[in-house]
C-alpha cells in the first residue's frame, strides 16, 4: 500500500425531496451566486424553476448561466468567468450532471487567477482557490460532485482536457434519486459506464496490497452490475436509482484510491475521441475500456482474473489465468452491451480516419498510464482494437 | 435505503513515516494545545517523544495530560477540561488509541460547555462545539480517529456511556501502520472484534434496499478475516498492519452508515460489562455479538443467511436460510476464537451474579437496538447466552 492523505468534505444531502434544502445550503454558502445549468431537461422536469424559488425565499440573490452542454466548452467557462466578474457573485450553484458541475469548477477557478484559466487544463497553472461551489445533482456519472477534477472542451483545436486540486471538491452536493428517474435510457447507460470507468481506473493498478479498496471497488462495481438493469426495466425504481447515484459519487470521491495508483490511460484516449467526435463520455469508456484491457492484460494477468472472478462471478480457471481474464473482459462487453451501449468505436460514428490524430494529440505531452506507460503506438494499437 | 446527510471532513494522513507530519498538521490548527496520552506504550516506542520534538520545531505549545486508561474515566476528562480553561489551550493532540482519543473529546466538548461535561453523556445536552482535536493513531479498533462519537466511564456507579455530535470528529488523524507493529496479540485481535463489530452493527438492519453499503460491508469484514490473522502470525507485516489500519477508519466513519439505520445494542450491553469488570471492549464485543445473533436470528433469517454467505463464505442450504445464517454465527465464533479473544463471559471472569443488575442498567432509559427492540428480558437472555 502507498502513503496517502485522504480529506473530503463534500456534504451530502441524499434522498427523496432532498432538493428542498437547497435554499439552505446555499444560503450558508453565500449570498450571491451564479446559478449555472445546461440545457432543458432540469427545466421541463420542475427542478430549476424549484430550485429558483427555495433560492429567492432563503434570501440569495443569483445570475443564471445555462447552455451547458455534454463536453462543457470553454467559451461558456469565460463567459461565466466574466458574470461572476462583473456581478461580484461569491459562489457557484451547479444544477445539472457533471457537465455543469465541471464547467461551474472551471469557472470558479477562473475568477480569482489573473491568467487565463486554460492554464489550469494545460498544466501551466495549479489551482489554489476555488469560488465555493454548491451541486443539485441530476445526472449520476461523473462524480464531480464530491471529486477534485474538471474536464473542459477548448473549441479551438478540439482539445479535451481535464484539471485537477483538492481546492476544487464542492461543498455540498444535493441527490435526490428521483430526479434522476426521468433519465433516458441511454443516458442511465452511459452514466453507469463512466461510473464503473472511474472505479476500474483505480482498480487496476501495479501498487502491491491493496486488499481493503480492492474489495470497495469491486462492492461498488457489483452494485453497478446489479442495479443497472433494474433501473433500466423500470425507470421509476426509486432503490435502484439511489444504489446508483450513491454508487457514482463513491466511485469517484477518492476514497477508492487511497493507497494505491490509478491507471486513468482510457480516460485519456476518451478525451481524444471525445474532443473530436463529441460522444457522449460513457459510451467512449465502455468502448475503449475493454481494447485498453486486452491490450495490457499480460502486464498482470493474475488482477485482470480477480476482477473476473470477483466482479464478474468467473469460475477461475486453474489451468489458465488468462483464460479466466478474458472470460472477464467479455463479461464485461456484455454487460455494457446488455444496457445498450455500443462495442465499437465504429457504432459511435468514429471512423478509422483520424485515429493518428488522437494516438499523437494524447500522447503529445508524454506516455499515458500508470498500470502500463502506453506510447502513440500502444493508444494507436488500442483504439485499432476499439474499432 | 433512507434520505441521509453525510460529511466527514478529517484529513487522513497515512503511511510509513505519517507521524513526521505532527508538527505541521497541529501547528495549522492551533498554537498552543493539550497533549493528551494513554500509558507507557508510546513513550516506550519512541513516539510520543517524536511528537513533542516536531511540535516544538513547528512552534506548537503544549501542556501534558498522560495517564488515559481503557474505558478511559471521567476524573481524568474533568482535569484536562480544568487545564486547558487554566492555560487557554486551543485544541487537543490525543496521541494513543479510542481511549484516548475519546478522553480528548470528552475534555474537547467540556471546555466550551457551561454545564457538566457529564450532561452529553446522559443525553442531558447536546454538544454543539468542540475544541479541534487532532490525532496520532497507535490502535486500529475504536475508529474515533474520525467518527463522531466518545465513550467515557463515570467512576460513580461504574456507568460507561457514549457521546455523539457531528462538532466531535477529529480535525486531522495520522495514521503510521508501523507503530502498530508491537501491539500485543491480545490488543491486536480486541481490536479486530471491534473494528468487525463496527460494521456489523450496521449491517444489521431492517432497512430494505441498502445494496452498495451492504456490500462496502462485506468488503471491510472480508478485509479483516484476511489480514487479521496474517498480523497475528508475522507482527511487523507491514500491508496486514496497513489494512487492519484503514480498515478501522472506514469501519467507523460513518460512509457504512449512510442510507440505513445501524442497531447498536451489542455496543450498548458491552458497556454495562465494560463499566462494571473493566474488560477489553472488544473481547466484550466478541463474546456478545454471537450471543445477540442467536437471539435476534428469527426476526430476518435472510439477512443473516447474506452475512454468512458474503462475509465468510459459507453454501447457501436452500433447504434452511436458517441453517445457512447458524453456520454464520458459527464461523463468525471460530473466526474471533480462533484470533484468540474469549467465547464466553466465564472466561473474561464475569459471573453470574450481576446479570440482572447489568440488563437492568442497560436499559433503563428505554428498549435497546434498532434491528430488534430489547428490553431487559431480552438483555438478559443474551447474557446468559454468552455466559
Amino acid at each position: 500500500m502507498e502513503n496517502f492523505v485522504f480529506q473530503n468534505a463534500t456534504r451530502i444531502v441524499f434522498g427523496k425531496g432532498a432538493e428542498e434544502a437547497v435554499g439552505r445550503e446555499t444560503a450558508a454558502m453565500a449570498k450571491r451566486v451564479l446559478l449555472h445549468s445546461g440545457g432543458k431537461s432540469a427545466r421541463a422536469s420542475g427542478l430549476y424553476d424549484l430550485v429558483r424559488t427555495r433560492l429567492a425565499e432563503a434570501g440569495v440573490a443569483f445570475e443564471e448561466l445555462g447552455g451547458v452542454v455534454p463536453n462543457p466548452r470553454l467559451s461558456l467557462v469565460r463567459e461565466g468567468i466574466a458574470l461572476c466578474r462583473k456581478h461580484r457573485l461569491e459562489a457557484i450553484l451547479a444544477v445539472g450532471g457533471g457537465s455543469v458541475i465541471d464547467s461551474a469548477k472551471a469557472i470558479g477557478i477562473g475568477v480569482p487567477y489573473t491568467g487565463d484559466v486554460w492554464d489550469f487544463y494545460t498544466r501551466k497553472a495549479e489551482a489554489k482557490e476555488m469560488l465555493p461551489i454548491g451541486v443539485v445533482l441530476t445526472i449520476p456519472a461523473a462524480g464531480s460532485e464530491s471529486s477534485n477534477g474538471s474536464v473542459v472542451t477548448n473549441e479551438q483545436g478540439r482539445y479535451k482536457r481535464d484539471a485537477g486540486a483538492e481546492c476544487m471538491r464542492p461543498r455540498f452536493a444535493i441527490m435526490d434519486p428521483v430526479v434522476t428517474m426521468t433519465l433516458p435510457p441511454y443516458q442511465t447507460a452511459c452514466g453507469a459506464a463512466d461510473i464503473m470507468a472511474h472505479v476500474m481506473e483505480r482498480y487496476f493498478t501495479r501498487v502491491k496490497a491493496v486488499d481493503l479498496t480492492d474489495r470497495l471497488c469491486e462492492a461498488v462495481l457489483r452494485t453497478m452490475i446489479r442495479n443497472v438493469p433494474m433501473a433500466l426495466a423500470k425507470p421509476d425504481d426509486y432503490d435502484a436509482r439511489a444504489e446508483i447515484m450513491w454508487a457514482g459519487t463513491v466511485a469517484h470521491n477518492d476514497l477508492l484510491s487511497t493507497g494505491r495508483i490509478g491507471d486513468w490511460a482510457t480516460h485519456m484516449i476518451e478525451h481524444e475521441v471525445g474532443g473530436i467526435y463529441d460522444v457522449a463520455h460513457g459510451a467512449g469508456l465502455a468502448v475503449i475500456f475493454p481494447a485498453w484491457m486486452t491490450h495490457v492484460l499480460r502486464h498482470d494477468v493474475e488482477r485482470f482474473a480477480q476482477f473476473a472472478t470477483r466482479v464478474f462471478d468467473t469460475e477461475h480457471d486453474y489451468a489458465s489465468s488468462e483464460r479466466t481474464a478474458l472470460e472477464g473482459i467479455r463479461r464485461l462487453r456484455a454487460f455494457w452491451k446488455g444496457i445498450g451501449l455500443p462495442g465499437t468505436l465504429s457504432e459511435m460514428g468514429v471512423g478509422a480516419d483520424r485515429i493518428d490524430e488522437m494516438a499523437r494529440k494524447c500522447t503529445e505531452s508524454g506516455p499515458r498510464g500508470n498500470f502500463v506507460k502506453l506510447g502513440q503506438a500502444d493508444v494507436r494499437a488500442i483504439l485499432e482494437l476499439a474499432r
